[in-house]
């Protein structure tokens, strides 16, 4: 289905630079299980590096919003850009950091009301009340 | 600009329908300020019912996602459907919620790296692991 | 704003092939006025030809959908592409043909349950019914 | 595939509140034929009678527009926002409702057409005509 | 899978109108395979033959632009219009007219990258500098 | 208009972090001029210096696709995620880069040519052909 190759552990483990990356995802996941985004991106070596690095500084590291905030956030954006893949990956993610049904149920009221208004205020191209203005 | 007629309060006060749902926005949100988002759907009293009704109900009452996090989620599909007016409003709303400028820096760097990785995994048509599957 | 010129009807008439395209424009809507959207698609000769050809059979000339319901759709598909230009235009156009205040009100009615329920069906990855298929 | 659970109808008699909500659906469309997308609100009873409410009144309830017209926005909306699930259930729904292969090719015609158009008055931004604003 | 019916060759060759434009797609590309995409098309001549003219016109004829740098540009296109059925067959296209592993990673470290920043200048709604205004 | 703070060349200059990236932007471009773009993200250094390394990296650094095509993909997202903003300055970018007006108008002739095919294929759901997989 891929439009590129996924790459397999034996293939990765061919390449020390795949390697180094591969490695440093197991361990930092603390899992031996790697997705196929990664095995794809396996293609383009600068891609993945940055990519992971990217990944690695803003979802995993310690910051202001919560590992669980951070996820939904990630479905509702692959939601809006229909990136199926995306939407499976996080929503899995956002379980294993302990989203509850009744969480999900009221993210999904949340994206769906933000997207009914969206729709509106768009069709109307209502204009911005100067309140809302950063002076 | 907007694609229809704004209402204005005096306009408003004259038919009791859309009156009702001002009286409530207000009594609400303890704020005598109505943004422009509501002066546009007075063009039709069904739907602004029910919009109010359901901002209410999903932003407002409490429940499982904290107030913060909720409007988070807002900008996070504004920004992904760009729509310029939510975008001010839910920035606007989630400042009032106390978002921190480090909040608010955070944020971007998910949304950002959701669209980055979003706008691979759809170029890559990456099939679903069968791990992220709900059996 | 606009990131090319807009072609004044002076710069027009000196180059035959974009003034045959304006002149049949005037002629086919029987108006003078020539919006903003022609005059930057002058710079090049064969997309606005070709998509002038393009509106004037798809949007004018009979077919089986009525005016006003095309004039709808391309509203429609306007909000969710989020172009302000194409919503400003073709609401206006819809007004030319008749849209009342109660059919706008309802249109939006229309599209905004219609975004809510696939910001819905995208999140949770919905699979298709059988029934749905086409066999 | 969904990353929720699909309700079966045994699970939902269990839960009166919900049962109620099937009830009303089947009888609003005097069918017993219930689809998947009920099925995965079914997780969520609020948002599940909100919307259903919502679907009831807009594109079943008599109005200005007509049924067919209505689906035919609701594809519009689906396709741009790429909602795969949402695009087969609401052709299928316009084909109950009368929907000629003749329309269906209309439709494609006149969306093409604004994508079309869209993508040329985005990527020029396009200033809108004073003409088309409401004063 | 197809909302529509897929026409087979032999249902093609009944209809001359049909015939013409698969003739004609056969004869530009060189090549006896015809794609899902005008198949599904079939069921529109004057969508099937306006749709041909434009993408032989504009894909195929020799203009300023080369081949794969078109066809780079239809799969960014695509991919950020979630288009499954169009990222698969122009990335075939693209590989058919010469791509390279290499060129394809650079393509996705493009789009990826513009994915990233449009998410951030949308979301803080940054004002266009005068400096890139056309006056 | 922005719904943060755009810094000043006075205040970046306080700040050794924030100077650093924008000395090495002026370096790198042999240009005094700072779009708003990186005086909005200054707003959080981690994100400045994360996005201008991949910025520097992708954009600026040689590789196997010219600096043309490269900003011609980058419009294409940026016309597709509707960001006034990237559209704005990346056109102002291949135009410094040396696009002409008839590699422009051909430019859009591909993107609406795309968008116009997206909508379709959408809409009709049409399956992948098998010959357009990797095997």
């Amino acid at each position: 289905m891929a439009t590129v190759k996924l790459w397999s552990d034996a293939e990765i483990a061919k390449v020390p630079r795949l390697a180094a990356v591969f490695d440093d995802i197991r361990a930092t996941r603390k899992s031996d299980f790697i997705n196929n985004f990664w095995r794809a991106l396996a293609n383009q070596p600068e891609l993945l590096e940055r990519t992971w690095a990217g990944v690695k500084q803003v979802m995993i590291a310690p910051g202001t919003l919560d590992p669980l905030t951070k996820e939904l956030l990630y479905i509702a954006v692959s939601t809006i850009n229909s990136c199926s893949y995306c939407i499976h990956s996080h929503t899995s993610a956002a379980r294993a950091k302990g989203l509850t049904e009744e969480q999900h149920a009221e993210f999904l009221a949340v994206i769906s009301m933000a997207a009914h208004t969206n729709s509106i205020a768009n069709a109307l191209q209502i204009p911005v009340d100067p309140e809302f203005l950063v002076s």
